[in-house]
């Protein structure tokens, strides 16, 4: 799905004409959000909401143990983005600015990331706090956090 | 590449037959180690040396504004890692753990994550600190680090 740039400043590159390595998708992310228009804009109304994760029974086992830590950074495949737009101009910034310096979902590799709250693992299923994708994103990985290497809280942004 | 179980408790399962989605790579990670076994295994090692990020000259725009961060998140693609234990049992644990409750680099989706520090952008190169992975490596991804999302210094583990 290549996308045309529509915002000055905005430029879009040739993707290489292959891939090269393939992606399982492990489960699925159930929230009560079915589109990305009614994905919460703000973390605040995030963080009330609970969200799940559905794995598929065979990663099932792989969940032992994670009720262990209190967070976990979930990575997830944004299918819907365009994956060409290599420099953006979202309406919140200045000017344009380059995908890698952007938390936007339209990236060359279009994985999502979001650090959340474990409430608590039933079976193949993860209760979770502090996630805003659509209802059935696919679930590529889950980690745990570790504050001694995760946590950045004096990091600097513009 | 199926990894038979070493370890009491470990399991292996079968994998999909087909995977769901393409990943791109978009450079190579530069560091002084060339094999798994040269990599440094705590973190005051990896937080002195430096590293790079080379990425291909195609993507180099999305750097754009990289540099107004101190920190960023970079994920990796594992390439020589198995993908199929889903229970392991790490020599520096009591007993077996769901690999979703780990941060091996076996997993279904073997992607590393590590939140380094950003020195410079430097052209179509990033040069960082607070990598531990070999020389080579594919990266994936970048993405800024963001302390209000991306930070919780109380999360809690074992």
């Amino acid at each position: 799905m290549p996308m045309k740039p529509k915002r000055p400043g905005e430029i879009s590159i040739a993707l290489p004409p292959a891939t090269d390595a393939g992606l399982m998708f492990i489960g699925r992310i159930r929230t009560p959000w079915p589109t990305p228009a009614d994905c919460p804009k703000n973390s605040a109304a995030r963080a009330e909401v609970e969200a799940t994760i559905d794995l598929d029974a065979r990663f099932a086992d792989g969940l032992r143990g994670l009720d262990l830590y209190s967070h976990a950074v979930v990575l997830y495949w944004l299918d819907r983005s365009a994956r060409d737009l290599i420099v953006q101009a979202p309406g919140h910034l200045a000017g344009p600015r380059g995908v890698f310096a952007l938390r936007s979902p339209v990236r060359p590799n279009p994985i999502g990331l979001s650090v959340v709250e474990v409430l608590r693992v039933e079976g193949k299923r993860v209760v979770i706090r502090r996630i805003d994708c659509c209802d059935g994103t696919p679930v590529i990985d889950i980690k745990p956090y570790l504050a001694s290497i995760d946590a950045v809280p004096e990091a600097r942004k513009p």
